[in-house]
């Protein structure tokens, strides 16, 4: 089973709603993690994503991305805060894409965790609507062992 | 139909996943509304509240207030931005408690949407662990018409 699969069937066996939401592993090269759902599942009374399911699959997006980077750790994953600007409706399928910060900051939060037990680190979610970002999301996210 | 069954069956028609949550209205008195969902459907990996359906509950919180305080009016009612903190897990059901801000911004938001057809309004909503505020979560809505 590769990578991409593996964190998949977790967030379908752990974290039950994201079945109900169709969340699924659309892209993962190592740097980069893209989730996607079905706007069916996830609509709004408008008839575009309903904003709820935009933030929840930001949020997984980095938790996902965070687990793949750390997946030889033994450690938990939580969200501590985050915040969210939805600046376009999106009207198609959602796609949430969060790439690892720069290496200096990755490496920094990797020795915290080793040294500590504990580390924390923000990481940023964009989704896009036609080409264009219409949500931007951040969230500061730890680890603890 | 009471208001709290009209917003809990608008909710449930309208936005699916809050059917998947099972997002019920638990409370509503004019001033606040408290929405609840069970643990089961919304668990994490640790057992706990998951993060992202902690944040779906208060921003529906908040949105089903505002509905609820305009339902008078042809408006639609989205979410502009949010930011949200976890600083408790939240171990047994759900409950996002959104109450309307002090009357004065409450009559300013109104005025302007009367006026404009368009206005915002930033809303708090809380999340409790067994009597502790778990989640603080505060959102910019928009209602247009």
């Amino acid at each position: 089973m590769s990578l991409a699969e593996r964190i998949q069937e977790l967030l379908h066996a752990k974290i039950p709603i994201t079945r109900a939401m169709g969340v699924r592993v659309a892209e993962y090269d190592g740097r980069r993690l893209v989730l996607s759902a079905p706007l069916a599942e996830n609509v709004n009374h408008l008839g575009t994503a309903f904003g709820g399911s935009l933030n929840t699959l930001a949020v997984l997006s980095g938790y996902g991305l965070l687990w793949l980077e750390l997946q030889d750790e033994e450690c938990h994953i939580v969200i501590r805060d985050s915040s969210i600007s939805y600046e376009r409706p999106v009207r198609g399928g959602l796609r949430a894409s969060c790439a690892l910060p720069e290496a200096e900051k990755l490496a920094e939060f990797k020795q915290t965790f080793h040294q500590r037990g504990k580390a924390r680190i923000a990481l940023a979610s964009t989704i896009e609507d036609q080409g264009v970002t219409a949500v931007r999301f951040r969230g500061t996210f730890v680890a603890l062992r």
